[in-house]
């Protein structure tokens, strides 16, 4: 059996061979090739915690997954990272586990990163430049490195706006160590304004993007609301735009960026599309440059089966050589 | 962080604490002191294979434990064992991965044995002494160590059938060489009729005990059935029993021994107790000497959580010591 430490794991990591694993994965989801079961959770209000379980099978993988994550938000005031986790592959042929990935969480936040930057690529305008970066946690930062990863010949303008101010420079500096250079914000009105791509990636429970900011042609990734009451954008600015996609549209319309103006009556699961399907050519994404575009990103199971895979083909190829 | 083998896992076990803990845990499942999500499944039907997720937590428990079990049943045919599994746990104040329990089953295996022990030995005429064992699988083994390992000031006697009396020989001949004597028997229906206590491992698809055969007074623990379609005892001696018991009534009215008399509306919730209720003096056992009582015993995550905690307090007493 295979066992990989964090650092183990990131030396392994092929971001172009994850992007295009992630890529054929949301296109097996979409078709109806995976089997992805129901979420499980397990809440620790006392301790500002939650546990996912995520699993499923790919039909024809050799392999499938199941992936623990941990999200402990008062864990930075003790000084330890908010995130845990581990991913873990067993044989679909037998059943027998053939890899640990303790990943502490690097894979979830990398495959989240690279579910956006598909996304983000799929859907923007060819000709989209400037970038508005909304928050500065860690998909902030993800969300930059992917998207410059996905699309290498693009000269990427970036901004950042968050509500600390401090956390943005922290971040922008952080990005500018690895050479990309990220200006902060202050004016999140005029971020939005002036913004092409909009990528959303705060905790938000009230919506911060408002309808009226945003002109036509924008594509926004909003990868923020992955639980119930969760949400990033105007609702009305959600039922305006001209193409609404989504990981999944369970999801998306039950606790993602779309279920407000689900619940609402304003969209329903014929007014969107998954991802998979725009990536599989079996739906429009974008259709005309002044068409708005919003990606509804809430995590599945078939990233994780895919990421993993990924690195465990890297790790067999390392050992064979 | 922890990560143990099952070797390891099984020289650190030890059966009167785990039994003391498992006991505790199915209290704390009857108080309602433990959160027990729905178990997680993903099947595989071309391989004869499934695969169960259970995880939970006890309140006030410093971890909490999620288990990944796959059951592949044509996996003897190419030399492999049917059951294979993982246990973790986490800390339930930050989320970090503690501990890896590479048990492959062994733990699953031995929960469920420690559990049939309990049931039975609360349950069971405190005379008793003839034990019919029905099947010749790995739990027919595990519920005979348990059992004495529970009651080790009784002198039981012994007897096994399964369909394939060869099985049944060499399960006896194993245990024989663990010092236990066991009698196969051929007739199912006189194994029955003479025994104070039975106990049914099978995976069997109809009734294979009538009716007919139980005398006044016997105690049954039912481990079989924890799946939909599966049966080992007669519907109607389900209903004459005195007294029905099990480890969770959900479980058990939907898919365990007692789903199929709770189906034509013989017996209800209100007609069962949970062991957790009856070893912690809330609910009613045996109460006469004549009674018939069932154990129908479908597996429940706090059982995983006591076996998983009770191996790490074990494995960190060692390296303190």
């Amino acid at each position: 059996m295979i066992i990989l430490s964090r650092p183990q794991i990131e030396a392994l990591v092929d971001l172009d061979s994850a992007l295009a694993a992630i890529g054929a994965a949301y296109i097996a989801a979409s078709d109806g090739r995976a089997t992805m079961p129901p979420v499980g959770y397990l809440a620790f209000p006392d301790r500002d915690g939650d546990c996912h379980i995520k699993y499923g099978h790919i039909a024809g993988d050799p392999t499938f997954v199941v992936k623990v994550a941990a999200g402990f938000y008062g864990n930075p005031a003790i000084g330890l990272p908010t995130s845990n986790g581990v991913m873990m592959a067993f044989s679909a042929q037998t059943g027998v586990l053939e890899a640990i990935l303790l990943d502490e969480g690097f894979l979830t936040d990398l495959r989240t990163g690279l579910g956006g930057a598909i996304a983000t690529r799929a859907l923007c305008r060819p000709d989209a430049r400037r970038v508005a970066i909304v928050g500065a946690g860690i998909q902030a930062r993800w969300q930059v490195r992917c998207l410059r990863q996905a699309m290498p010949e693009t000269q990427f303008s970036f901004s950042i706006w968050a509500r600390s101010e401090d956390r943005a420079r922290e971040t922008a500096s952080v990005l500018h160590d690895e050479g990309v250079d990220v200006s902060v914000s202050t004016d999140l009105e005029r971020l939005c304004r002036d913004a092409e791509i909009i990528i959303t990636t705060t905790p938000s429970r009230e919506p911060l993007i408002r309808d009226t900011w945003i002109q036509p042609g924008t594509h926004i990734t909003a990868i923020g609301a992955d639980a119930p009451g969760k949400q990033e954008l105007d609702t009305a600015l959600v039922v305006r735009a001209n193409h609404r996609i989504c990981d999944s549209l369970e999801q998306a319309l039950d606790h993602g960026e779309f279920s407000a103006a689900s619940r609402t009556g304003n969209i329903s699961a014929e007014n969107c599309v998954e991802l998979g399907a725009v990536l599989g050519g079996k739906a429009a994404g974008r259709v005309h440059p002044g068409d708005i575009t919003i990606a509804d990103l809430t995590g599945i199971a078939v990233q994780d089966i895919a990421i993993a895979t990924s690195v465990l083909d890297a790790c067999k190829r390392s050992l064979a050589g």
